[in-house]
């Protein structure tokens, strides 16, 4: 199941970056669901690259569903989609297949692939993966807005640079999904694009934290004592390339607080909802819904393909060597991986929702 | 599969804090792996609690292994390993039975359960669940001695005291799992303690930070695309209550800068073995591990069991009202954390080395 | 996941013949759901040994619920069931313990478990371990009644006698449920008897079919591709010691007819319903449900142990040898057997209908 | 996980009889196992309709691999397969949309998926998604021969006529995976094709059963109590259209029958391996490989497509009415399924000899 995750709603992956094609298999989706052709290009087009701020490796990311969509509504049974690799440029790697990127899973991969793996840009490691799960994705989150539920994320740091919080998550949500650049406060935005760009003209790359907000689940959803909310979300979350941290609430900032100030209190809101005060814990007691909002960061980390001079080994030989990456790298993806955090989390509250409430539940 | 959690070795739990007892059972550990009652015992009292910083219920943790052991050692079927509940107060929580404790699963459990979950001592979201953990990953941990794969914990943090990092893994590991309150430094460990008992006389209740080391695991181990080895980790480490983030290496700190700082450049250390010189990465690269230590931290929130007096609503009425706890409560549970998350780890462990080398690998 | 089958129910079973206790932990049932111990007991006893044709060895099959049980109702959380083992002769089995008995599990489970299995009556390969499936099924069947799902089994053969097919199957169902040795025409079961008394006499064992009913399951229930009814319920199935073969309608008697013969006609029957003339189909179309009754058999082999002289091996020193095997054993299981397959159906059919309906269908 | 089966090598399939195309992602395969383009070619074309007794839609079955295997051989990461749909005459379907043909699953589909359904030529409960689990099987396959492991499959009986037994296994499985209709008695298969002819003649279909054999597992391979080898092979195989009965070793012929009879008495072979006499279990014994050939039989119902009038309902309208079936079907399946069978063995074998020896088992 290694590149399967779910069990009600499932997701499974392949590809890889230099091969014909990357795609996904999404299962257990209900059946009835319009397919927004304009918005899952929508969602790809935020995942692709910026001028500028990202590489320069273009792909159109035209997408094909081979499978379960039938007059333009899901059929219920498995969605594959699949998008051709098109601008590959392979000769730059294949001088450094054995020399270890910093950071990156070459050196890995080669342990348990044997020095059978791809390692033409990355392989199956390679961040253009999650462009599948960011169309399979907008499928899931679809549905879920069928349902009231939406889900947003933005750059909330970028180096030393932070965003604003969320105020009104539902106008916040839908200002951030047409962003290319997902920040909340554009003045800042603009700061940080503007350091992205000075960390590339040195030639290194920069890393930040995404927070995302899903608002609309009701209360009652995750299945502890091992599939919380929490534990579920983390699992896929971390199968993104750059993230290295995933908390809830405000864990980060306040783990070591006390816990009376940690505490979310209770009441009875305008609409006779019962609510919390706070939402340090991230909308999830005991690994269950409590209807607020769900909220996460995720911790990305810098771009490990820069272009200074690096230490290193050769694993076929076992030497030591220098290593200068050539070929086209992003300074940062923070502002593309949001999307596929998106992506993850929809197709994950997915498959709680429909174990929860059974497989019509999205219809 | 929710109180199921692995593939290849996995353990599945069961209990509430005030029903009969709180179990575990282990399935598909090697064959022939000597059971150390000692050790056990060792394990579960490093999660009792400990005079003036811990409750004041006092269980004496006695397991009993109904199945799965033979002559002393493994067969390779599933271990059932219960302990009886005895020091039971029940009456504590039944005028309360329909407040929601701020911070708890009182709420959304009576969502999801539709108020039929036993609501004695927060039943099956009690930490209490936990010692059934620790039985079952002191199994776990015995085997993965036995390959020279060691696991320890220390409190990095608690409120703004920090211990010290590890300096040298192995001998820090092994003083750790002795020390019943396991910081390394011994000064910073009294301050720390002083702090929580200083807590405890406010009626309040403080949280930290858990960093766990997990030594001598061959690189090639992981299975990206989801089954990463952080993702696999985090989802288990978010069952055990109160842990609200988990990260990798030093994404806490550094995943707001820059690539070259990030990036773990690799060498051939004196043993001739491909070696990182930072490990910012936590030992794992794409998912897999790299041969360094596995590096991951726990953001473990303050018990939300405080005696101050909360704002609240009674979720039967749906009316607003005041709590003040009673009971027997925990100022902190970091302490007591550690040897679980210890536990969770080796298990998760046992079950990635298994899916990878077979399920005699252990032996 | 060997010990534990399904998805949204669960059931972990644990145990040994001859050790401490067997038992099972059986999760995701939904909450609310009445306990009956006196429906418990009666489903335990129709798996008891019977005088005269089953083994002496008597058990009292006390179950204790350590857990998920709360004021005589499920909470929803795992509920752990133990039998204790007590009637115990080990010293039947401990000079042959490097013996293979023919048919039975010994030599298989010495090359997997490199001699650590507990080797005792079978171990974990007894059927003992049944026991505790059909406590944690009575919880399954007891859900399923609220919903006007009944589950029966009758002896369909044994060696060459027949018994009569179902005819009223909601009271052949309630009939079979009563009766100890389930048997549609009471004649035909004194045959049945009858005939395993005089095997018995002669030191051999006999074998037959079971056929089992399971009715008002609504249609549209199933998961292809794979986790199809018949999938689903044949995995499970097998796991039952002595089966070795399950098929669905008249898959057994009509698979090399034609086409003309086998198909179900469609039409509407007095209520309105769209029903099948025939049911050739064991109510199963492309492995999803069609609301007619759903029919399937097992192939239970006459029990191993017999006790007349074998030809077998020691499989420490891989000699030759004789065998002839002594203790008290069961000259048919197929009257024991089917209130186990009764249970497991009950099982999978809760976690086939919660993965469809979601987790408050049973409630 | 409905479309995807396995844990450590798993397959996931999609696709529409009738839809862009059909396809199957296998993970979890080893590296380096190179992929025989032919191979594949020829495993296809043994499912591919034969002139006289097939379907006249003829597909060419051109598969492509979108991921996985890179330089010929397999990398490790999940390998991608398509079929593109070509031949397809959609219009033979849309004016019985709504018709329940008989011993489909169009009513059954119609339930579970509310009208959404593709329900051109069976949608994805078509045999045409068999395609792309022979195209995966044949990489299982390959990596199988690779460890001395062979699968094969005869037509034990079509109608009532009996194909002879296996003798030689090794030869024999080598000749009936040359032939396009796997008999082993020549002559036999000719009075079988008559048979088949003659009955598409009358507009009608038949069916059969299938015998396969494994040779060369190693004793030690299941994983009980429910993953035995019985129950993961019966799970995956229901997912075959037109299997309603699976079975091991002389199951069918012998569980009425004595123990004396049915016990598989242990000897020292020639080669001083421990051997069984007999074979009645199977190649299995407590859901356990024992060395000997795994043997497994599969009832093929006859084709629910026939020409032959037949009643129904509309089940849209919920009236009664009658259907002559139209298009190109198969008079009988048998002999396409049976390479279909062997697929399905390959892989599951494959899942259960990685999961037992680890990953790197079928290098």
């Amino acid at each position: 199941m290694k590149n399967t995750f779910g069990t009600n709603v499932s997701v499974t992956v392949f590809g890889e970056s230099h091969g014909a094609a990357v795609g996904a298999v999404l299962d257990g989706m209900a059946p009835g669901i319009e397919i927004d052709n304009e918005y899952i290009k929508h969602q790809l087009k935020l995942r692709a690259p910026v001028g500028g701020i990202s590489t320069s490796r273009c792909e159109d990311d035209d997408f094909e569903i081979l499978s379960g969509v039938f007059d333009g509504k899901t059929t219920g049974t498995p969605i594959c989609i699949v998008i051709k690799n098109q601008d590959i440029k392979s000769k730059d790697y294949s001088d450094i297949r054995s020399i270890a990127r910093p950071g990156h899973a070459d050196y890995t991969a080669n342990v348990k692939y044997h020095g059978f793996q791809d390692y033409r840009g990355g392989g199956h490691f390679s961040g253009r993966i999650t462009a599948a799960l960011v169309a399979a994705g907008a499928i899931a989150a679809t549905a879920l807005k069928n349902k009231g539920i939406y889900i947003g994320t933005h750059i909330k740091r970028l180096g030393d640079i932070e965003d604003i919080g969320f105020d009104d998550y539902r106008n916040d949500i839908d200002m951030l999904n047409e962003k290319q650049f997902s920040v909340i406060n554009d003045k800042i935005a603009n700061i940080m694009k503007e350091r992205i760009k000075s960390v590339a003209r040195s030639g290194d790359s920069i890393g930040g934290i995404l927070e995302t907000a899903i608002i609309g689940v009701p209360a009652g959803v995750g299945e502890p004592f091992f599939d919380t909310v929490e534990g579920a979300l983390s699992h896929a979350l971390f199968a993104i390339p750059a993230i290295k941290g995933v908390w809830f609430g405000n864990a980060y900032d306040m783990s070591a607080s006390l816990g009376s100030e940690y505490n979310d209190e209770f009441y009875i809101d305008e609409e006779g909802h019962i609510s919390t005060k706070t939402n340090n814990n991230g909308g999830i007691n005991g690994g269950i819904t409590n209807g607020m909002p769900i909220i996460f960061s995720c911790a990305v980390k810098p771009t490990p393909s820069i272009y200074k001079k690096q230490n290193t080994v050769n694993f076929e030989n076992a030497k030591e060597t220098e290593l200068t990456i050539q070929g086209r790298h992003d300074p940062a993806v923070i502002h593309r991986a949001r999307v596929v955090v998106d992506s993850v989390a929809a197709i994950v509250m997915c498959d709680m929702l429909l174990g929860r409430f059974g497989t019509d539940y999205l219809r």
